[in-house]
């Protein structure tokens, strides 16, 4: 048999994606079955985790699945959860071949699934496109491994780097396409998550509108004290979308229980050396959650607790065609470095004109 | 006869883009001479401005000129300047036409090259490509519109709009192809121009370096007082590559004559209202003395006073991937707008990767 053909773990990958912001705390995974170049069955990871891609695919191909090749994304699970093992499944239906891009570091599977398949005489092929799949389920991996969520950061200014004019003036500085481009970014992210102060001064839905998408991401506050307008848009929405807030030991107990009776929900975090939340126990408290990716919009001081933290892995910057000088609302809070060496660095990934405006795509260096 | 094909003058486009920098106070021409397609002959202005575009084409067609189609992207001149008449040349050649992108408003010229053909009998279409060539030959129109240069302001800076740490750390903030496109940026223009901040801080050569470019642009720097390092690059090497300091009334005389004996050319320009050096009149005066293309590198303070103005024509902006914080040094300085709708808009022209950094174009809006 000649080695895999890697355009039809492309073509999982791209289903992949499909499920990505719908499936956690599940990875979202693609599966491509197929014989000699012939499509027979595609699936991927489906809203709220189940079924598997796997499933997906192998109910498609039916009998023809036997003596093909199953293209998945991630190794297939090989313990009982909610449903059977999809290892289990690929032997049952009598594939001939397992290509599979990554293993599942996930302490229940962690190369079981291969050996299933491997012990039941199929061909299995592993680490094709696997740095694709690194990119793709980094958010599952991050949670498997760090216990955190992937953290994407918005930022979106003049192309001075400001956010906001000294009178907190911010509408609009990007135009109509960078801000659909947003709507789009937080549909792909399990949650949308901003400071208080951001919540304070924008009184912000944090929902995904005007792209006819039923799935809402869960909207996370940071909010120490708890000090957040209980007149405002997202206490008044807490009962319909999830709000998680992000508090610490000190938030005063009625105020928890007055968000409690809006519907959201309360999440207590320890505070950092500085009296801020600690940002990293808050994301592993999100990762503990279930969370496994998450869309930061700010505002600067989260920003730039993240960013000093080490914690920002993607950043999506979009650069409106305005100055509003020295005295705007800076993008980016106090970060306080000594030296230029230990500024938070970015690899450049793309960038393309989005509308009047520069969107650039920049992952940590 | 039918229409001109706009490729001729697309070429002659590029080969005028070849002059730019190197011929002020005049105009970057291209000329191709053409018959059926075959090119005959192609100018540009040369260095120093001398010969024109049309005398070096003319020269190359020879005989061959004759009954053929010169394509021009500026009005034929019209008068005996150091060198006869285009026009004149071009009769006495015998073409049969001739395509002008753009009527030359200088007013020595102002249509009377074109009704000097026009008299001899020649064909002329105006206006082919005329978009293009008002876009390459902007300073130069600027000047004779306006009486100032057309003003090309470059940012270079951290994603978040800084351009150094708050201890003034700024190298390098952008990579090495940035930089060099910078020196190529200086080489296209007819004078690089910072501020006396910049001067003190960086003490820089301003000059090009790293591209093989003998011919450098004047050097400008703006400071009210002459309060510059006397022991510095600019200073060392004011007699090799022109260095022009404009200054205002109060600085005092020593200044003056320490730096004439260096070998700097000063041009004094009266304050503005804030006790700067008034802007506006700053680049009337670089008008006055023949400049067309002016390549501002900053810093903050004259950068935001120029944007201020409403006289950065082009904005170049470098933005590298990481993030100095709120403490850093801003890109642009204060702006001092009271409402979102008074910031300086810019229109995207273009962005691409340029290494690792992002370069963006923009033309005011």
């Amino acid at each position: 048999m000649s080695g895999p053909d890697p355009r039809h773990m492309a073509h999982a990958l791209r289903l992949a994606a499909r499920g990505l912001g719908h499936v956690w705390p599940n990875p979202a995974v693609g599966c491509v079955i197929e014989r000699e170049g012939r499509i027979l069955g595609r699936g991927w990871t489906q809203p709220g985790g189940r079924p598997h891609a796997e499933t997906v695919a192998l109910a498609q191909a039916g009998a023809a699945a036997r003596g093909a090749t199953a293209h998945v994304t991630l190794e297939p699970c090989a313990h009982y959860g909610q449903t059977p093992p999809c290892a289990d499944a690929l032997v049952a239906a009598g594939v001939a071949r397992v290509v599979v891009a990554l293993s599942d570091p996930d302490p229940r599977v962690n190369g079981q699934g291969i050996a299933r398949l491997r012990a039941a005489g199929i061909e299995v092929v592993e680490g094709v496109c696997a740095a694709e799949a690194e990119r793709l389920q980094e958010g599952f991996l991050r949670r498997v491994r760090e216990g955190r969520p992937m953290v994407t950061l918005k930022l979106a200014a003049s192309l001075d780097g400001r956010i906001a004019t000294a009178t907190g003036e911010s509408r609009w500085i990007t135009g109509a396409e960078a801000r659909r481009e947003v709507h789009a970014l937080r549909a792909r992210h399990d949650a949308v998550m901003v400071g208080g102060g951001t919540a304070r001064a924008d009184d912000p839905a944090l929902t995904v509108r005007g792209l006819g998408v039923a799935h809402q991401p869960v909207r996370v506050v940071l909010s120490r004290r708890l000090a957040l307008p209980e007149d405002g848009v997202l206490a008044r929405t807490a009962g319909e979308v999830p709000l998680w807030l992000l508090h610490g030991p000190d938030a005063p107990a009625e105020a928890r229980g007055r968000w409690e009776a809006h519907g959201a929900r309360l999440i207590e975090v320890p505070l950092g050396p500085g009296g801020e939340l600690d940002v990293t126990a808050a994301l592993v408290a999100l990762g503990a959650a279930g969370l496994t990716r998450v869309f930061c919009e700010g505002g600067s001081a989260l920003g730039a607790s993240l960013m000093g933290a080490g914690l920002v892995d993607r950043l999506i910057v979009f650069s409106a065609g305005m100055a509003l000088g020295a005295e705007g609302l800076p993008a980016v809070g106090a970060l306080g470095l000594a030296r230029l060496a230990e500024a938070p660095r970015f690899a450049l990934e793309e960038t393309r004109a989005l509308g009047g405006d520069v969107m650039s795509l920049w992952r940590r260096a």
